[in-house]
């Protein structure tokens, strides 16, 4: 295609909301319109599903649930006055607990106020909140913000060591829909004992999000901590962002709540529409589609030119992978869906591995992010005429062009700048074009079942490791491995029996190993 | 296969190295032994090349270089003794200067001692520093480190900021093999500007670690930096972390170089062997080679279970993409290689995309890397009998046997613990993997001429700008895209120069548009 054409297709392509002054452009994808008319009745099918899942439609048959994250910046849009009622209280208790964090009416005991949050969650209760704390936070937040998103025991040590002896006016969050998920719960055990271990009263400094009646809430009741707040069923973990999950730790960070889901709103809004050219979802949805011929043929290669977009692609690589990898399709086909998604930020990653993405294999397409407001007050010329920001704009224009060239396609998502407004509208756009992607290739968007495969694999992993270890207290001479498998009658998990006592034996948990590390089978175990 | 001949194969090849306390496992990549037997050959040539690469042959025809990253931790292999003393100089240099800077003989104007490093570098020169920081930096390090990799204004803005009043007593650590690098340029001016807007010598606290007679070289000595170190030139950018480039930050962070250098010499020694199964750097080209049927079909997802080694897949992304992501092969022959690689942390990610691994697009390969040792002292029972660390080694167990039921196919990479040896050793295992499956594929994996090709698009974007801003300046009226491009004779950029003058009024650079903005050509634009 000559610059004539193309520079014609990008005018007949471009997507440009006034309001938010937000443009999208795919022109550098190169669809067809023979292929825009072959998916016209599919757009047409997910239209319609969007709208029923919007109105209160069992969107995730699997868990029997609703899918309302699209309410929750938009309480009117409820199904029913008593979840808008919900929506609109929740809300009202976050705004009102941070100004009173921050007003110091709620303090920690001894001290004026608290200084510091430890956020403890893990996947959809941690990535948004990094996320969003990354991309908006200020130089000098009325708190600083620190995440425990693991139950790594280094991660956490480090963790609690650098906020040192702030810990006594830290604010811990427990963000966990039940109170079961290891890593969480382990992580605010491991913080309970880190707070006692200096005599500081954990309670009196915890705060937990969670669901009805669950495990955490019931602690969080009975130990009396300073608040609970709700964690609605019909909110994912993955679009949980906009919920009470990303607005309490936005909120006492600072960050200006009404703006980032207005923002969603308006976005919500212009996506909301049954057309493809003038929904930037869909325009998304469609792209997606073209470039893996609807089976995630093409990986996604996410590219925002700004610091501190940083995380967006780690966020974007939960919602969209969570969302559309799955095994079955919603009438039980095998289909092995899905969409990896990867990057980090430019013009950084120009240095790192756009090589590759120029030259070497073509399984991708690129997302660039691009910001037009360089920074607050003026720029120092780094070359006449020439600043720094217009580096970062003119590498963009040029790596855009010169993996065009090398038949790599592309999508440009252009923003006026980082604002919560605008933050509020990507994480908008991006919910609803996976909503309406999945709809194109017919799968439940909303369940996560190779999640719980993973944790019952490990529970039975520690389940064996109880057993391992009493076989080993029973025996009165070292065992081998085959002997432990055979004692314990589990010689199928052998191997996993090795691991186990290998993992022992590093951490002076009385695990002697005797013999050749290089031959597991000549390894003679005993329990001191 | 059965679990009794898995363990078996587990046992078969099973790599474990005495000294450095390392294992490899490989035995979950579905390889036969006819596949092994094919590739005999294809890895005779492959460790005659890297015998040939170390003894100093041209080994980057392109650039016509030696490679000599493997000298660095060996300085008794380099080819020359010239070579030798270079290297042993330049490593005592950086020694005394680190020591020299926690004693405070070297110090900052009118203060004891400096107290945070300001490190301005991108791709080979952050990515390392960045990962070993992580890595390896004590919770209250001699000196607090802050990177600068990028040419975005608001990021610097940001950074310069976040060290405060502590900018007066910042080292400034530039790191540019040309200094012609825009990005790092224009950090270097952006910093020199935000030290003097505030009354601070830039010079008596700039160092520059930068190739022989460059222009950052000649900078540095005009203006007086406190010191300047060099680059070698047969170091590239990927392989640079154990030069200058890295070890300078490392020790002003109070790492041990000594054994950082000393971890990957013994990884080099193992890695040196002519043989498949003793020889750990082959196993993983080996299991890349089948993963990928040599032509990079599968993604390579990098899960390190530990929080300290979350940036590992960051850099390897480089390594890995950057070398091996070629368009031809040392015979001109089109290939379009390479390997794309992504990953952030278990179990972690179990939460984000991992169901996506185990259910969806089989199209990648895992590399999971165990730590043994889990902290220093202690854990509570989170349960009866189990630690947080047990719950992350079952975790990572679960995930591998969950994945590997589905079809899916994984390393593991076991080390003891994250510390100086075994960073050095990793960084060492993964060079010479990068080093051996690049002859296996038969590219030169130490050029990057992708990487020139977005460098010169760019500069040719900022040519353009000025020349939209010169015809503007011209013009008594406001003027249509189409008009201006006329105006410089460059129809055929008439999408560039829509980008520029987009970005230009975003900036209060004095350019005026009117007309809708969703229909860019009825804008009008015009110079203030």
């Amino acid at each position: 295609m000559d610059n004539a054409a193309l520079w014609q297709r990008y005018q007949d392509w471009l997507y440009y909301d006034q309001n938010l002054g937000f443009y999208l452009d795919v022109s550098r994808m190169r669809f067809d319109d023979a292929f825009v008319e072959k998916m016209r009745n599919k757009f047409a099918k997910a239209f319609r599903d969007m709208e029923a899942l919007e109105g209160g439609a069992i969107a995730n048959p699997d868990e029997d649930r609703m899918v309302g994250h699209y309410w929750l910046r938009d309480p009117d849009l409820a199904p029913t006055s008593e979840l808008k009622q919900e929506i609109i209280h929740a809300l009202e208790k976050v705004e009102t607990f941070a100004s009173k964090v921050h007003s110091g009416e709620i303090h920690p005991p001894d001290a004026e106020k608290f200084t510091d949050i430890l956020s403890i969650g893990i996947g959809g209760s941690a990535l948004g909140p990094q996320f969003v704390a990354q991309a908006l936070v200020p130089v000098n937040p009325p708190l600083n913000i620190h995440f425990s998103d693991n139950t790594d025991p280094t991660g956490i040590d480090k963790t609690i060591a650098k906020i040192g002896d702030r810990l006594k006016t830290t604010l811990v969050v427990v963000i966990s829909k039940s109170g079961g998920t290891p890593e969480t719960r382990n992580g605010m055990l491991e913080a309970k004992a880190a707070f006692e271990a200096r005599n500081l009263n954990f309670s009196a400094r915890a705060v937990a999000i969670t669901g009805y009646d669950s495990k955490l809430e019931n602690i969080a009741k009975s130990d009396r901590w300073l608040a609970t707040f709700p964690m609605h069923d019909w909110v994912g973990g993955r679009t949980s962002e906009l919920s009470v999950v990303g607005l309490l730790d936005a909120a006492l960070q600072g960050i200006n709540l009404r703006e980032l889901l207005e923002g969603a709103k308006a976005m919500d809004a212009t996506t909301r529409r049954h057309d493809l050219k003038t929904n930037p979802a869909a325009l998304l949805a469609l792209s997606w589609y073209y470039a893996g011929n609807g089976k995630g043929d093409k990986d996604m290669v996410v590219l925002p030119y700004k610091d501190s977009l940083l995380l967006f692609s780690r966020y974007l690589q939960q919602l969209v992978m969570e969302s559309l990898g799955k095994e079955k399709d919603l009438d039980g086909n095998i289909v092995h869906q899905g969409i990896a998604v990867y990057g980090n930020k430019g013009s950084t990653d120009q240095h790192a591995y756009v090589q590759q993405l120029r030259e070497g294999v073509p399984n991708f397409f690129i997302t660039f992010i691009e910001v037009l407001h360089d920074r607050e007050g003026t720029s120092i010329e780094v070359e006449p005429g020439v600043t720094s920001g217009d580096y970062l704009s003119g590498l963009l224009q040029g790596t855009r062009q010169a993996i065009y060239e090398n038949q790599r396609d592309s999508i440009t998502v252009t923003i006026p700048e980082v604002n919560p407004r605008m933050v509020g509208a990507l994480i908008a756009l991006y919910e609803r074009a996976v909503t309406l992607y999945a709809s194109l290739i017919n799968i439940n968007a909303y369940h996560q079942p190779g999640v719980e495969a993973g944790k019952k694999a490990a529970a039975s992993v520690l389940a064996l490791q109880n057993k391992v270890v009493d076989a080993l207290k029973r025996s009165t001479k070292p065992l081998a491995l085959v002997e432990i498998a055979d004692n314990i009658d589990a010689i199928a998990k052998i191997e996993a029996i090795y691991k186990i006592v290998r993992h022992l034996h590093s951490n002076h948990r009385g695990v002697q190993i005797e013999g050749n590390f290089a031959v597991p089978s000549s390894l003679k175990i005993s329990l001191q």
